[in-house]
């Protein structure tokens, strides 16, 4: 087994409680950099590991798989067959993961209530046609 | 100039933007497992440096220090004079702090939802005597 690291970004819900604050349980699961752009990426009609690879961020994709397996655990996603006839597997938010919207949505008017060079992206997975 | 890591935990602020996105924004400034344990500790009224090192989850004092820092330059606290009689500065929320209350209360009622052993932390200085 990998020791962990004092503060580390990886495998950070498989620590003890460091509270019974739910705040810090929020941040247990989904405090770091990541973690939140892939459900928003979810909420947004993404659903598949290339989707959220191709994410404006360039979230790496170790980090990536790290990441979708901690939300898998944590009941936040769940896979499901792609849609694409192929036997690939995707990915959709459960109920669990769902109820983070209020959570987005609250981070979402903050950027951009204090940073006016944020926009909102608009939904679109990669598949899809531009808009013409 | 120290090199910073690839997905460094400390510094991430000063890092350019990744995208246009208002979440990605915001979790540049506080995506990580302690930032917003301070903002919540500012919230129930603790205001010093060893309020935010006497809270529960033990943040170690190089992290508050560097957190305080970045809370600082992204104009989230400011200082005020401790209201001890001392020379010591305290922190206190500004304008753009005060406003991270919805995404707090929406972290805190994710966690009071789905992890049945967390509870709401009282609001309670450090110094304040326990209520009997």
């Amino acid at each position: 087994m990998k020791k962990l690291k004092r503060e580390p970004a990886v495998g950070a819900a498989r620590l003890p409680k460091r509270s019974p604050c739910p705040v810090a349980h929020a941040l247990d699961v989904m405090g770091d950099r990541w973690t939140l752009l892939i459900v928003r990426d979810l909420f947004l009609g993404r659903s598949r590991f290339r989707d959220f690879s191709a994410s404006p961020e360039g979230i790496p994709t170790n980090i990536l798989s790290d990441r979708l397996e901690r939300l898998l655990e944590h009941d936040i996603v769940e896979q499901i067959p792609a849609q694409d006839g192929t036997k690939r597997l995707a990915y959709r938010l459960t109920k669990k993961g769902q109820s983070l919207g209020p959570l987005l949505k609250a981070m979402r008017d903050w950027g951009l209530a204090w940073d006016k060079s944020t926009r909102v992206l608009e939904a679109k997975p990669a598949d899809s046609q531009p808009v013409s």
